[in-house]
């Protein structure tokens, strides 16, 4: 069985990428960290998806971008709220973290070199938060073709899949929905109270909100 | 003054670039981690030179690479001793690191981000030491392309410097001479004792010697 290394953060891109994986065939093993974001209670919600969903194993590493700082999820500034699309849509948001999608994906290429893994999956969206510069496509083919030089000799190239790069929320949702995925089991909020509770209000609530409504669905994660 | 990232070890090789970086004429800010290294004492000789050469500010990050393992130098596995030229130069050494160049470059390029630097050095080396697929040419050119693509826009691209990359042991080491860095800082062995001492038979440790001996010096970290 081919094994893959599947970047989960305990939302609900990332819990959809995982379980597009494991249709696809494959023998998942997790990874999430601990990075210092202000919204750690979603490894909890990690967790539960890997334990859902069925993992081979799911490792959580801790680093601390807090070093470095310089964004909204990582320092002492505020997660803007009540954006409009448009707003949202409109440049580099302030809870874009530096090189953050580089620094997971290199440590899933070096999880992926130990246990003899080709495909590395990550559950970037080039759609909906098209601010970010580490979500573009052309990112991800520079980092696979960096990743094929940076490691020991393989017997086949290493692929970073990015299954749902061109979805928009609802579409995303939509998939999720025919693989079962257990959405109350996830979440996104960037700024979520001391027990979990979304706030409803930040760009990641707003647009999981609009990806539900867009597919007449109440969110399952709003009753628990 | 320009700002600029660099890779701190406190080995000879990251001494020599950090030296060839000041000379260029940049601000420096130093990088160095706790990963899990059998040889973390290395972090002590990375603060005096860091503190020795001066820079504007010395980051020591923490991260686990022993979660991955895979290494002689990250899991509970023989450094080689005493192999030969030929040996050294056979081949992937097991002291390799998964990934750690992509790992580290790619937090060098958040400390970048976030500090406005567009200049990472990084003292990787294609000739002793060849082995590490994540020394050659052709991985950092990529890694180069890949990081112009991950960050937000910027006014001017990063550039990746390896000021060592074509120079062999003792040509390092008589640009860090003439430049005046106090090797008796550093420390290359990869498996010393709890106390610092070298251990004198590792690859690292051999090289340096021969890098030493060809420039008819005595190696002052001998002594100390």
């Amino acid at each position: 069985m081919k094994k893959a290394v599947i970047l989960l953060s305990g939302g609900l891109d990332s819990a959809t990428t995982l379980a597009l994986a494991k249709e696809a065939g494959y023998d998942c093993y997790a990874l999430s960290f601990r990075y210092g974001q202000r919204h750690a209670i979603e490894l909890e919600a990690a967790k539960k998806v890997a334990a859902s969903t069925g993992v081979r194993e799911h490792k959580i590493i801790e680093i601390d971008l807090r070093a470095f700082g310089g964004s909204a999820l990582t320092a002492d500034i505020a997660v803007p709220k009540s954006r409009s699309t448009e707003e949202i849509g409109a440049g580099i948001p302030i809870t874009y973290v530096p090189a953050r999608n580089t620094i997971f994906l290199s440590f899933a290429l070096a999880f992926a070199e130990v246990i003899g893994a080709y495909d590395i999956f990550i559950g970037v969206n080039a759609l909906d938060y098209s601010g970010y510069p580490d979500c573009r496509p052309e990112f991800i083919t520079a980092f696979e073709k960096m990743a094929n030089l940076a490691i020991a000799a393989t017997t086949q190239p290493i692929r970073i899949h990015t299954p749902i790069i061109a979805m928009n929320k609802a579409a995303i949702i939509r998939e999720g929905l025919r693989l079962n995925v257990d959405y109350a089991l996830t979440i996104s909020c960037y700024d979520p109270d001391l027990d979990g509770v979304p706030c409803g209000r930040c760009d990641s609530c707003l647009l999981r909100a609009k990806g539900f409504q867009e597919n007449h669905r109440a969110d399952p994660a709003q009753n628990t």
